[in-house]
């Protein structure tokens, strides 16, 4: 059962919804959905339950869904949610618009991000993407410039009037982070890094979820429940490439789990080609099936001199390259009735 | 080094060449190509090697892949092989048109099959599937009904003027699968079953071959080698799905495995979402990614009372279902340039 | 519910039990214990039928396993199945003794045959094994010795006294192959081939059945249920390693599939360590992993020249790794309660 | 290169070791072995190279591993490391004892940490385990008793004398979980939490880090070279299982890679059954294979009333059937040349 009281409710109203589902034999959890505060209890409970509950003081409404008892859960919200990455004037992704969000794996220093970021808005994303801090598996691998790369990218964001994600690797960093950029990202090894979620969770800012290496649906849809169930509603899943025996891809890119993830929440769902197969000729072909089967958006590696990148060079693009897929991107996208988001820049006119 | 003998080209020129490639430290098997003897040897040889053979009685050309040596190699066919299932009339796979393959999984009766064969051609399926010899996983689920399966197969081949293709699982069987049927299925259990690979390469059939369970996308090629070195260039190939840790779908449809194929393979690709994801809501938008990431086809199971399936049924999509993916896939298919295509038949004016 | 006819039941009396079943609602599938036929439905009917079948005319007994009706199941078979794979006076696999079975992945020329089996006797090995059809990925690796190899497979059985199992990869060799040896091999690739399973099952010989690299214990379980239901009940299972992620091994081996095995079925169960893993290193300590975890023998590769062996040789152990492992592996073998089964031979007096 | 400096070296004398490096092309950086300042370059380097540091103020020696310039390699310590995990009267991991570890997956309370801690003294364990901070997949499940379990483990600590192993979840408790345990624990989830490994490799207390469900073997070990290189030596591996597309256990234990990391890397190895198949019936069979192929001990979840256990008590063995556990074991383990690790604490002779 889930019980969502309203904005008004005291503290004192809630704890007692909570006592009522306590003597019912539930097991309630506080969280937040928005600004206001919910009771998930995983026992569905009785209908008769929900009347009793739904007549308490300060509810606003029950909400029994037929299946697992989360807010993730698109019976618990049937509408697709629309995240708003920048305020009003940013892209939004889950609604209409197909948003690309392009960038270097790593940033670099300032001409690196310049070059790349001007062959990335030339093509057309909505959005930049770029790594500060990155979690390697080898301690003598780069690790990233830290906040000194947080403050090249937000030179960038400036720039160009374009949002930012970046990602973010430990709970104390959350704060910063969440200052210098419009969205957090949680990579994959960090998905059940469960301190980082609820951290994340109460940032205000939309996060975007990577999936596990190794996770099933139902485990990232979990980990996106962290979140949503420490208040924070702007989530966005990203698939990344699962761990399979095939050798010929560096991971094995799921779309299927775009597809399952697409029904089974109303959260938005975007696909990282780039990582997902680790090989630069297969990014083209993975981002417009990824578009074709319901994803809401692409997370595109751009490097314009890939055999120089201190990380995960071999997998980017080049400007061209990512040009051509943007242009390719167009019509598939359009066929499945969506249009490709356009970035929203005065700096674009320029370029 | 590949070393294609001339059509007119004696058995006694062919095995000079093969002592000319020993002499010079090389292992060649022969085959065939088409009606040409091949003689293929993993070692590439010397350019020098090379010339020597050109220069010997018979020989065809010579040619050296940068890469592995062997048929199905672009390096070896740069073009896209088209395979015409039909003769001239029929449905080609691997040209400008999608060809999309649907029936019942399993052959149950004479009404079963009038029934999804309607449904599947209103649809505007190009081409019938339906099998009549299941392998099943256990020894007391429902085998197939056989021989008689196959006559109600060619019954409808016969009603409707559309090929066939169906499912052939043992050496001595291909004959008389061959006779009654326009395309043979090799299926996921028996990627590796040699003896039946080399019996479908001499069969005179095109053959659809679908990948292993666990097979990477080279043992894959490699499998539709053993076809193409038996004189069978007809050859298809099908991704249907791989076994991962991922539950929430019965296989894991590994669509960068499809782009990957085509890059390295002129062989046509086509996809089987049905199978591939054993979820029916899954199989529309994995047919939509399957066109957009370059897919030749697809191959869909049809049932109009999936309840009452002998096998399989709950993946199956039934005929509105099927009529609505038809009508999504359009757009889609035409959005990277193709046009899906039409089915070629007489019969398709009375529905 | 399984059916076991009494060996002097008519085939009428069957056919009765067979009615007197579908008028009750199941679906027997008639098949052989031994020498005995037996019924089974997967359903498992009532306690009232069974003793209306039991009351039948020819009936030995009825059957009601807790879980699914299987031959294969423990809940028939209660008590270990011990494979006397040649007659009384050759090994039995499944009892107190411990089974080591190694030789040569392939069969190449007398000398090495010689060689090797000497090696493998002097180490203790309780039988031999070798392969004269190798099913191989290309087309183009050597592809066994065939009718030859079985030859020279027998010269050493002769020579040695030591029974041999070796591969057959189509159906229509097992008469030859169960003729030319002890025990018939199915291999991982054709662990599904249920032609070739039905065609082992009525050979009159032992079956090394492997497990698929992508099969599930229950898979596995089917496909000797597809043996046992044909009449042979000499089945012994093999491990020998699954696909996946890791890519430091060739395969995982999978040793709580032969527990688990254990548990559900009465047929023994071996290990195959040096395919399982690829790395010859490895092979003594999984080697011991086996043993201690319940497996009830061996299958070793065993080659005096490894970097001649046409055939998976670098995951071969020597001579004298041979000999070091069946010594270490003496004492874990105790630790559990067993012996080394010791080679029958009196050959051995002579090494 | 590996540059381990004397203890007695300065900061100034490192970072000049430091110059000479870079200046001839080699990117090292710093970290710490023990007490000492070590600098580690991927770049192997030349042996005049190695000469001029080895010249150089303050420099301890230089090493040269032929593979990967690790810590953690045993070409960079070729004896076992032995981790003692209290001090000098403590059980010592990596050594001739095989160190089994038992106790409740999680902390619920006083009552049942006594009977289950009783149980496991009286099955002989030699180091108690039990989590007071769980990483759960669902935020509504139960997430440990915190800071109050810990002090209950504590307490059980105290009681007996025997040494205590809990997981920590976060860099900031890392410092209270240090002072309050023996060893701290990473879990799978958080193998590649790199915050949190930095931190933990800076407490001073031994880790016991557990592989991801998804690691390789190399990813694993980098995983320990961020706490070797951080100065902390005393790191025990755990294998638990990884994900497989196999349905008979929740995981795959994995025991190639507890012997393919003994043969890599110096420092100590155990398993863990019981996360590792997540069913009690393997639990015996895996320890007993654990023991034979080379691992160092067992972590081992114990229950008294699995029924009742707020987190994967499913999986727990009971106190019988631990006592029964220990009993199988020891013959293994001394079959192998090893002695069950005898705990040392006063408690014992009152139970």
């Amino acid at each position: 059962m889930i019980v969502v009281m309203s904005r008004e409710a005291t503290q004192d109203q809630a704890e007692k919804v909570g006592t009522l589902l306590r003597e019912n034999g539930l097991h309630p959890v506080f969280g937040a959905a928005g600004s206001a505060t919910v009771l998930v209890a995983e026992e569905p409970g009785t209908r008769e339950l929900a009347s009793a509950v739904q007549a308490a003081g300060g509810v606003d409404r029950v909400v029994l869904p037929p299946g697992p008892q989360r807010l993730t859960s698109r019976h618990f919200l049937p509408q697709d949610t629309r995240v708003a990455v920048a305020g009003a004037d940013g892209p939004v992704i889950g609604g209409r618009g197909f948003v690309v969000i392009a960038g270097p794996c790593a940033v670099e220093n300032q001409q690196q991000m310049t070059t790349v970021v001007d062959a990335v808005v030339a093509g057309g994303a909505a959005m930049l993407r770029g790594g500060a801090f990155k979690p390697r598996t080898s301690p003598y691998s780069f690790q990233g410039l830290g906040v000194a790369g947080l403050a090249l990218l937000a030179e960038q964001r400036s720039r160009t009037g374009l949002p930012v994600v970046t990602e973010v690797v430990t709970p104390e960093d959350v704060e910063r982070v969440a200052e210098e950029s419009d969205m957090l990202q949680i990579g994959a090894r960090n998905m059940q890094n469960f301190t980082l979620l609820r951290e994340a969770g109460k940032s205000g800012r939309a996060v975007l979820l990577k999936r596990g290496m190794a996770a099933t649906v139902e485990e990232w849809l979990l980990a996106a429940e962290y979140l949503m169930h420490m208040g924070n509603g702007d989530v966005v899943l990203c698939e990344r490439g699962i761990r399979s025996y095939e050798r010929s891809t560096r991971f094995t890119l799921d779309l299927s789990a775009v597809a399952e993830a697409k029904r089974l929440t109303h959260l938005p769902v975007v696909v990282d080609p780039s990582h997902g197969t680790g090989r630069p000729h297969l990014v083209r072909p993975m981002s417009l099936a990824a578009a074709a089967c319901g994803a809401d958006g692409l997370l595109i590696d751009v490097h314009t001199d890939a055999r120089a990148a201190l990380c995960d060079g071999a997998q980017a693009l080049d400007g061209a390259q990512f040009a051509d897929l943007m242009e390719q991107l167009k019509p598939v996208v359009e066929a499945v009735g969506r249009t490709l988001a356009q970035p929203r820049s005065p700096y674009l006119t320029q370029v």
